[in-house]
């Protein structure tokens, strides 16, 4: 495949010089990851004009060298990240206004900067790698149709082996084991298994309470392929659905057809959330959709853009984005059927391919 | 039990006093659950010496009152959490010079405390609640020996259930499946299942490799119960082991003993890891022992304090503390057998009560 990490650097390069910055000292580690490949737990890179230099410690010698040698001068350092940063950053060649991600640097490690970075001028910057990192080239949503893949093939295994009076956590278990099995390389996310009236509570996490016939039962889970992320929720229920389960999980499932058929690239965030929740809003459950429509996928769980009714900005072509409408009412329960969807120039295309029908099941 | 909630404020509140600051902006989330008990995700708190304020968003309205009112004025808030905190902070009252944790805020909110707080004085404190921590009190404890008991258990099952050319990955999510099942709450860190020779490198991840007889097997996993962790290692055969194998385990597992017979509240960091150190070196493989000891356990699975040949500072009675010794050899493998222990002042209580023998199984 090819390799996006050349495109990706000159595109900093040349946000950086619209700027007029001569660099930028990178602390997130997902931006790291994206720049560079290196996908340790411990790093600094700067990126500059003449080269991309990552800076990480011995127990990555070996790793950092496999997979960001590639692209970036690759230094181990034994003691501080921060000792290697003063002795490896060029003084000279011009480097001399940088930039530091103010959303992903603590105060303790700002402050290193102004007392041992005196020899540089420090600027705080907000997205310099985000907003690149929104548009996924082909190789990344390959990576998120695979995490969407295993997700699936773990959802329908788990389903066919719960039943009712496993608890939560217990159900959560079998989920985690199957996303292991298919290949997930972590948990994107801490898995949200909610029954019976905790259904309603749109962050719920697992916990002791068993699952009873009759109830609904609430999965928001992920999987990780190669870094990239998938965040599938379902909504099932224990034996012979009741009528009013029936028609708010189908109000639901009309509102996640209805935002999967109609989103586009270039509509706005908060037009896209409106696919959804008009629908819901005509079936009567408005006051009952208290979230957002849904938020970008890519390194993380939540990246730009967002789908919500405050975000008047412009869903750019190439986005992985999750559609989760969902109803919840106190004390009864709550629905919510999520994809992932990857918005090309010529319409959504779907990376989560499982049944939206009412399971019974258990 | 009885609740440590109102002691905890009490010591913080001097600590405040001698040095002369009328309150602290908490941000780091443990340590806001460990004064106030509030779990979610999303929060921030103020003590001064007439409250603790806990600001946390809508999502947690009725968890945060559940959990944090008992001990804090709880203030939910829609838009910014920053804003309730402009709006909540008293200005009267002798609240003038605050302290926010500056290994624990992003130079984002800093920015903010500049920007929006200019009522306030801002002081920059480190580790005020951390030293709290570090000495736990017998409900903390109880939950640690709880984390462990769940530990023990779930590896117990899983080394029952594995075989030979299962990927680390399926193994992992047998191992973590058991522990959703013995009610773990979370996994307070990424399962380490390190086959062959990928067990020699100390941060292996899970991955697409399968176990092959003959090899070892290196799981180093936790269990959470209630917020706090346990970290246990344990390092099998597929098989009949090699002479070379029973002889490097047999040494980890002397040095493993040797430390948790010897260890003592008021030793420091640096004899506690020499205790382990010197029974690898006296066997000859002192090189191959490239990390520390152990680690403080608590809320966070890495707290204070370090039992490591660069800590000079003594253990505190009522500690809780990781023991893990190895050895790495590459291309061949690793052993490594961890334990957590209860630092009492008579003595260490053992919190993992699992075989330190080398198990044949696969």
């Amino acid at each position: 495949m090819p390799d996006g990490r050349p495109a990706r650097l000159t595109a900093l390069r040349a946000a950086l010089l619209a700027e007029h910055l001569d660099g930028l000292l990178i602390s997130s580690l997902a931006n790291i990851r994206y720049l560079t490949g290196f996908s340790g737990s411990n790093a600094l890179a700067v990126v500059t004009a003449s080269e991309c230099l990552l800076i990480t410690d011995i127990r990555y010698d070996e790793q950092a060298h496999e997979e960001a040698a590639a692209v970036s001068r690759v230094v181990i350092e034994s003691q501080s990240l921060w000792t290697a940063l003063w002795r490896e950053l060029p003084p000279q060649g011009g480097v001399e206004t940088v930039a530091f991600e103010s959303a992903h640097i603590l105060h303790r490690d700002f402050a290193r900067l102004l007392e041992s970075g005196t020899r540089w001028r420090w600027r705080p910057a907000v997205e310099l790698v985000e907003s690149l990192r929104v548009v996924k080239d082909a190789d990344e949503v390959a990576r998120h149709a695979e995490a969407g893949r295993i997700a699936v093939q773990a959802l329908s295994v788990t389903l066919a082996k719960i039943h009712t009076g496993m608890t939560e956590l217990a159900i959560a278990g079998v989920l985690e084991s199957e996303l292991r099995q298919a290949g997930s390389e972590d948990f994107p996310f801490k898995s949200i298994v909610a029954t019976g009236p905790r259904s309603a509570l749109p962050h719920a996490r697992a916990g002791m309470r068993a699952w009873q016939r009759g109830e609904l039962l609430l999965i928001d889970f992920g999987a990780v392929y190669d870094g990239y992320c998938s965040d599938v929720t379902r909504t099932v229920v224990a034996g012979p659905a009741t009528e009013r389960q029936r028609v708010v999980h189908g109000i639901v499932a009309g509102a996640n057809a209805a935002a999967r058929a109609g989103i586009r690239a270039g509509m706005t965030g908060k037009d896209a959330d409106a696919l959804a929740r008009r629908y819901i809003d005509d079936a009567g459950e408005g006051a009952a959709f208290g979230h957002s429509l849904g938020h970008g996928l890519g390194l993380e769980v939540h990246e730009a853009p967002r789908l919500s009714r405050l975000s008047e900005s412009p869903l750019p072509a190439g986005a992985v984005v999750t559609i989760e409408p969902g109803i919840y009412h106190a004390g009864w329960g709550g629905v919510r059927i999520e994809d992932d969807v990857h918005l090309t120039a010529s319409g959504p295309v779907l990376l989560t391919d499982f049944t939206r029908d009412l399971l019974e099941v258990g």
